[in-house]
């Protein structure tokens, strides 16, 4: 956990099911701030709060709950995200907009305000160095792991740390892939600075990312950082240090949150080469992570390339289908458009057994490269969807 | 079956299983002829030689195969789509430009055209009016039942029929819906008449269906028009009534596609209405019909409108989220936004067991209005698919 930090996380029975729900991260002094949100049309009310606070340029305390996302609530929806950052204020004894809220769980129903409020001394208490973790569990909803990761970084001798935990498992796209994820530094940087590599970050990391192409209403990224490392980002030579390790622990995230993805039992990265722009490039990409008859087939360990090759066709990139090629991995199973044989056939099926792989797409047309990652589409994620909400 | 058609179809062993897979339709007479194809940059061969072989504007005969798209196999399969139609010609005495190929099923498999050769007999010798849903059942593959529509529509007291077969169930999206479909009528119509009225039929009818987001390497759908009921589709009046009667069939085999889905157990129209354009209303319709958290959603008979919600949001439409009204059926579930309370939930409930219903999501923004057919994702369809090639 980054120095100057605290966190907490505990049941206020927001989830019926008496699991952690409410979590609080606290930083002992006032962190600069920086946030991506949901390209959503449709926003909920924490999202805009949050949007609208961290203009401050400052922030000391981040609550998020489980089981309830505040969305679709209207002017009452507002009011409870804007109470539920007071309480926490309250019970912190610092500043209200100080206090940024997150929601995350099912759409359209009120958010059990007196719950929060019960629960906020005991949430209060609880916080701790070492409470990150608990913290992670507290914003799952069908995630089957918390996610967390640390990394460290110097400059000019120094040591940095930037921790971040995320939630993801459903309505995973990009713009953005997950739906929170909290940022920890003690970095000293302005929020103009971080707000950019927190951007760049997020489109090599959320920003690629797949699980289901359902982008959520909730959506929110956020970075603190509190300076105690002592070291400052104005310097020229820092900056890419900084953006090297906060990009490491977003896409190590990212990846984590594909993987955990409903039902997921495989994490499988699609690169597209030699596309004629990157543009082309990532159509491809995100229609191939997005098929649900790649998905299963991916779930069915069949290497069948003519749907990934046909969801190529119908991205909307331009390309000769005649000098394609595709690869499993190291084992090319479509060269120049034409099946490779049975040989490639079988080891491709190895391949495909394997619980992390690539699928290369090879246009040998341009130099248009993107990349992302997807996983497969299981009898289990139809069943926890029908479900969601009973 | 329309006057002057013949059809047939037999087991040429191209499936695994045995079933039919090799159907012929013949046209006693040179048939004036229109075609619309797939959109995919990725296309089999013999849509590649029906495209070609339509603009001579008459044909007299079909034949298709299930069990291998003949897609993705280069210039052997172009040799091999040829073959296909030279065959059927020679057997049946015809030109060999008269014949249009058609293939579907597996993608990147070479065609047995020698097994096609050895079943021509039996089948040319199968041929008879009543032959048609033998042919129907021929080109399917995960599809369940046959697919047949016919109607009759009377100018200047004369009648005409239209009779239709298709097959769908997967790779199902605009551009086009349907994989297969072949449309016979006893109109007589230049063929530069038909086809704009076949364009604008399938922009009614397949154009607006989806089951998985996939569009197919194969899509095709082809008319046939033999003259033989002494109507000219040269006069005014009559081609209103004749694309009616067209639009009517093809919507219904459209829908039957849909109900007929992979694994699917609803069909449901997803009406649009009141957005600021059309073109607003349609990726409203679509994003909604593709998301597959709605469709999960619809699967477990859950009103889980937070997702319809989310997936309008992110369908790139601009509208006011505080004016949306969403209702199931005759129930509104959201009304200017915000949920309509637990008695519409219970009456939603109960719209949602229903085999069949409408979403209908009025945005009060606009003049644009879209709908179109979608069913939902049920645990079938990813059985079906997982294990679609062994």
């Amino acid at each position: 956990m980054c120095q100057g930090f605290k966190a907490a996380g505990i049941a206020a029975g927001l989830k019926k099911n008496g699991l952690l729900d409410l979590g609080l991260i606290l930083s002992e002094t006032p962190a600069t701030v920086a946030g991506v949100f949901t390209k959503n049309r449709v926003q909920a009310a924490p999202v805009l709060l949050c949007k609208k606070r961290i203009h401050s340029g400052t922030s000391r305390a981040v609550i998020a709950n489980s089981g309830n996302a505040n969305c679709c609530t209207g002017g009452q929806g507002m009011a409870d995200a804007i109470q539920m950052a007071r309480l926490a204020a309250d019970a912190l004894g610092i500043a209200e907009d100080q206090v940024l809220p997150a929601s995350t769980g099912v759409i359209g129903q009120p958010l059990a305000v007196g719950k929060i409020e019960a629960a906020l001394p005991d949430l209060v208490a609880a916080l701790s160095p070492d409470g990150l973790m608990d913290f992670a569990r507290a914003i799952m909803t069908t995630d089957t792991t918390p996610k967390m990761i640390s990394r460290q970084g110097s400059i000019n001798g120094k040591i940095f740390t930037v921790t971040a935990v995320a939630k993801g498992a459903g309505m995973i796209c990009p713009n953005m892939a997950t739906m929170l994820c909290f940022v920890m530094t003690d970095i000293a940087a302005e929020s103009w600075t971080l707000q950019p590599m927190l951007a760049a970050s997020v489109d090599k990391s959320f920003n690629r990312i797949t699980i289901d192409g359902d982008t959520s209403t909730n959506d929110t990224v956020l970075v603190l950082a509190n300076g105690m490392s002592g070291i400052s980002l104005k310097a020229g030579e820092g900056l890419s240090v900084f953006q090297d390790v906060l990009d490491m622990v977003l896409v190590d995230l990212a990846k984590l949150v594909v993987k955990d993805g409903e039902g997921a039992t495989k994490l499988v990265e699609i690169v597209v080469k030699a596309a004629a722009s990157e543009d082309d490039a990532k159509k491809i990409v995100f229609t191939v992570a997005n098929s649900s008859l790649v998905k299963t087939a991916l779930f069915g360990q069949d290497a069948n390339w003519g749907r990934i090759f046909a969801a190529a066709g119908r991205s909307g990139a331009v390309f000769n289908p005649e000098t394609v090629d595709i690869w499993f991995d190291d084992v090319r199973i479509v060269k120049d458009g034409l099946w490779a044989g049975p040989e490639a056939e079988e080891k491709a099926t190895m391949v495909l057994q394997k619980p992390e792989f690539s699928i290369t797409i090879d246009l040998k047309n341009g130099s248009g490269n993107y990349s992302g990652w997807t996983c497969d589409f299981s009898i289990d994620y139809v069943k926890i969807n029908a479900d969601y909400r009973s």
